[in-house]
């Protein structure tokens, strides 16, 4: 398949990559029902992990079997399927690259509470790497007090992986010396993607942000500078400009589970700011399979523009 | 180009360099509407890593664009442009050494507010290598309880760096355990322009200094010696001579965005106390372009002694 | 300097190459009298070692100081010195960076007859760092029975010196296993070009191709496909041709020394055949100072159309 | 030069180093006014480092220079010069080994007030090979809550310095968790000087011991065992006892600037107490040339003997 | 000593060398009877390893124990001693740098007759720091057919050498494919100068050339260039001038044993020719104690214009 001049677009905009790592991010950006449009829809299963198996598995009890997410990510028309290594191991000696993987090489459990979250690196790109997949996947805490470490770990894997021909996606989750309201705040989620942009991220991925303000000297500034915040469609606008003036492909989680049209009309808010997709992982695997399916392929054609 | 007389002796202050270094010390002084006459004007943009992009780049939202900057360096005839790793990767392959860059190997994002300051490493001296850089940037906080680790750190970066033949920039903010107008009173800034120079730095930023003196012991110095403050050019000229008796090259920040006129009166001040030149950033890409330029080549004329 | 239109589009047909590489090339590109023309004139030196000082500085005995080529380099305006190890030892730390430097990394003595020809590395891609250097210089002779071990050296110093973004510099000089005539041919010549090519160097250097062909099967190629040999025109036109149809840059010698006005006129066939440059090293340092330092400009004036 | 049997004893002493290790040991004893006698003057210049520039250089401003210091230790006959690693950068490659340099790896500065004492380590043994230094420097705290870390640090430097040939001058301050007075104690330096001796170093370097003893269990040692501690020079032979019964070279500092009288009969007294030399730097570099060239020959005089 | 400006001048001959490395040319430039004029006379004692015990010291068995040789050295003032490790071995730890130490790291026997000249590298550069050593002194051979083996050996002894600090001696005689004449033919000894030079020695050490001309290109540029090969002052001229126009260290054997006269007129040749010292062995060692001394101090009375 021609690269389309969409794609063409979006890959000039990393210059300073190899070919290899290009050709990788183009793997991403031309899978799937979005394929050739810039536009992407990823699955996530992470929350095994992160929440425990009950909290993530329950409500469809299919999600156990890691068969069933890659086969939903193929089935849905997805452009890649995010896991840790676990999840990556079961399935891709038998996927062999049906779909592009991306392998979380950091993680965090909810067993224990700790003032300064941090994940554990619980893969390495070399994994990645043995596992076929196209790129690895990395979060960071922006807020956290042990973020400089995160920060350099980081730079250390987007430079491994770049050795490989790797792209990095970075989850980039404002968690720490704020708020709770403050995580998700417009001026936190821009400045998250800012920096998850300038620490070298080829994906970032983040909240969809909301219409408050947490830090004073940035309520003084989008003041100024007449920078609107009341519908998402604004919000998303300011955090994809905030990543390069849209230059650095950005998506959006999905955030915790919802009623599907809410779920709908915030992927058309995110589409119309100039979002570059979703990941989407609790509200697709947690449905039942057919109904998952079709929000995925829903949510596709909003980005598709249908 | 010919070396200038006065590139040469710059350059002859550094006897222990290997010729790559000096060869890419050379290439800051000779590049630009400044070139061979010693002076430099650099434009670096780590704001929006350091305070965020709404605070940076809202009053002039060009600057949300990557290709904005070294652009903006380019047109003005700046010697240099520096930048963390993102926005470098973002043009390094598009400009390809069209202006010398600089990569800012630590930074510091003000999302959690820390006891001690320290920047986080974000991208290495092999990133410089591979962007085509012509020196590293790296900040210390002289002042805070960490910065015997940044020195240590430091220390690391100049060896590697030296080790292919690139000089080291160092921007010295005094912060930590001192009062608020201590951090640019002369006695301090003057310090960390020494301390700077004895832990290796090729070329030192520092802010312009104030007329205040922070520690006892330096009052009393400063008055038995008889050393003037009360201008900025006196202030200035203390600085310069404490970084080796002017065998180091200093520049001084814009410091906070302020009017143009009270900028170029400091600028002159700053020149005629002997400075090297100054590294303007807020000040610069936060006008209207036209107006930026404008500005830049009027501090551009001022060191040109035009 | 704002690029030029041309230095962008030769730089654009190395697009797997990372930024640092092809800084260094843009600075060969736009450094002399010949800056942002896209064509280049170097100096090399390497006649001491490769025919003994007497036969390569006795006709101009200032050759005989290695303070002499580099700054003749800089009199006349080239874009590049190319030298062995000691010869640029002896100036690089004085000069720092005034004129870019090639090392060429193997040389090969006139003391000792071999059968296969085969010159010895020796310095290395790490000396061209340390002495700021902007390319890396190598010599292949195919033809020889040795030529596989040399090409395999070159891969190894290509991708070393790629690490430190340098490009290299191939001279490639078909000898060995034909014909004396052969060696020059426009075959064999035009083959040479191509397989240095294939190697991944950046710059070629051959010599001027003559019209004989050694090669029966190329004969026959030549005549079926109509390729006109004739005059050095038509024969560098196929040289270059041959270097990925112009897209690598290709630069003849000057060869054995000779009268100026057969000279200059060759390098007119050369720019009329699309020959990006010539490297001229016997031509020019063994007449006196001024002699070739006007040549030198004359043939710059051939390159850049006047 | 042919070796006193002095200086045959001294390295005599060493029996378990290199030959590396102690021809630069000799060098040290054998340079200068006092070469061959066995006594040795250094100029350590740190100052600027440890007390900022203002307190140090603005009583002679002329020592804002880095080449002032090197010549004023050339001028007066010293047998070496040490400093942290920026006036060293600014003069090894001038200077070439005129006179023996010793690199002062370690370094602390007073911005910050810190409960436990700690010297960064600004710079490596490597960077002493590549400055050509004979020795490096280090400073330890005993008496800092921090100085096993210090103690653990010196041990790799000193095995990495002796790697190199290079034996190790140790700074002992005894710092901390004592009163003020008891860090000039005769116990407190006899013990420093001691410890300083069992980790290895060739050259110790303390403060001048005052009639003071800080820990009531060497009081009642030094009175059981009737050592005297009255004068200068008792105490001196005291810690030169201290330093394996003088079979290591221990020299004193200067101390804070006094006047000239008091500061050479305190020399007086250091020699006739044993003591193998001075390490003056405030009251050296603070006078005017001449009269700083006067006392250091002076005090060269105390130490011939003369 | 201060530094005589001859001293300065010749070091400034080596600019791209590290502070490290110039100290020890400057240590072997200061020492001993010619300290300060440039000249220098070193003592080389690698006979016994290659021609052989009873060869080397049947004449003056005292020649039989490695300190006699160390200790001739010095009585006569020479600039340095060179030998193989085991001779440096045995007396380094006890001399501990009295005199400056040459390793010679490869060495041949005469044991094995072979068509293509080879030394073994029988010691390391590591040796020659651990022993102290201020310089490495390696052999090639230009005309064997194993050249190039050992220019590349050579180019990673160098390389290493630096990183210590250490100058490299090259021995540098013409042998293998030549007539025994040209081997110590002028144009050969030129030539050999030149390739030394080139390779990055620090010094080289030639034979007196003789009146002879092995190649008939040669032959041809001494006569168009009329180059003067009558006398041996002539000869030296050409040879120190293929030494980068005398900007390298050319010294000469004291060659095959000969009486006291010849000898001496031969040093007034290369004196005059300005040839920059002998490094004489049998000629000094094989002769009793009293008279070699002698013959030393008239050697170095010739270099120093007395």
């Amino acid at each position: 398949m021609a690269y389309t001049d969409r794609v063409k677009q979006i890959l000039s905009w990393y210059p300073s990559d190899s070919p290899g790592t290009l050709t990788n991010l183009a793997r991403l950006l031309n899978t799937g029902t979005l394929a050739g449009t810039g536009k992407m829809v990823i699955l996530p299963v992470d929350q095994g992990f992160e929440h425990g198996p009950a909290r993530s598995f329950g409500p469809n009890p299919a999600g156990y079997d890691p068969d069933y997410h890659i086969q939903l990510a193929i089935d849905s028309g997805c452009n890649a399927y995010a896991a840790p290594l676990g999840f990556l191991e079961a399935v891709a000696g038998k996927y062999m690259g049906e779909i592009p993987l991306i392998l979380k090489v950091n993680n965090s459990d909810t067993l224990a509470k700790v003032a300064n979250p941090m994940s554990a690196v619980t893969s390495s790109v070399k994994d990645a790497v043995r596992l076929g997949c196209v790129a690895v996947g990395y979060t960071i805490y922006p807020g956290s007090g042990a973020r400089n470490e995160q920060y350099e770990d980081l730079r250390d894997i987007i430079a491994e992986a770049k050795s490989y021909g790797l792209p990095t996606v970075l989850w980039a989750y404002a968690r720490g010396n704020m708020s709770k309201e403050g995580e998700t705040g417009i001026d936190v989620i821009a400045y998250a993607a800012q920096i998850s942009a300038q620490l070298g991220a080829h994906i970032i991925k983040v909240k969809p942000p909301q219409d408050f303000i947490e830090q004073p000297e940035a309520k003084k500034a989008f003041e100024k500078a007449g920078i609107a915040t009341k519908t998402m469609a604004d919000r998303v606008k300011e955090v994809v400009r905030s990543a390069f003036n849209g230059k650095r492909i950005v998506i959006f989680s999905g955030g915790e589970s919802k009623e599907t049209p809410a779920l709908l009309e915030e992927i058309r808010q995110i589409h119309q700011g100039g979002g570059f997709g979703s990941i989407m992982g609790r509200n697709a695997f947690q449905r039942p399979h057919a109904e998952s399916v079709k929000l995925l392929k829903d949510v596709m054609n909003v980005f598709a523009g249908k």
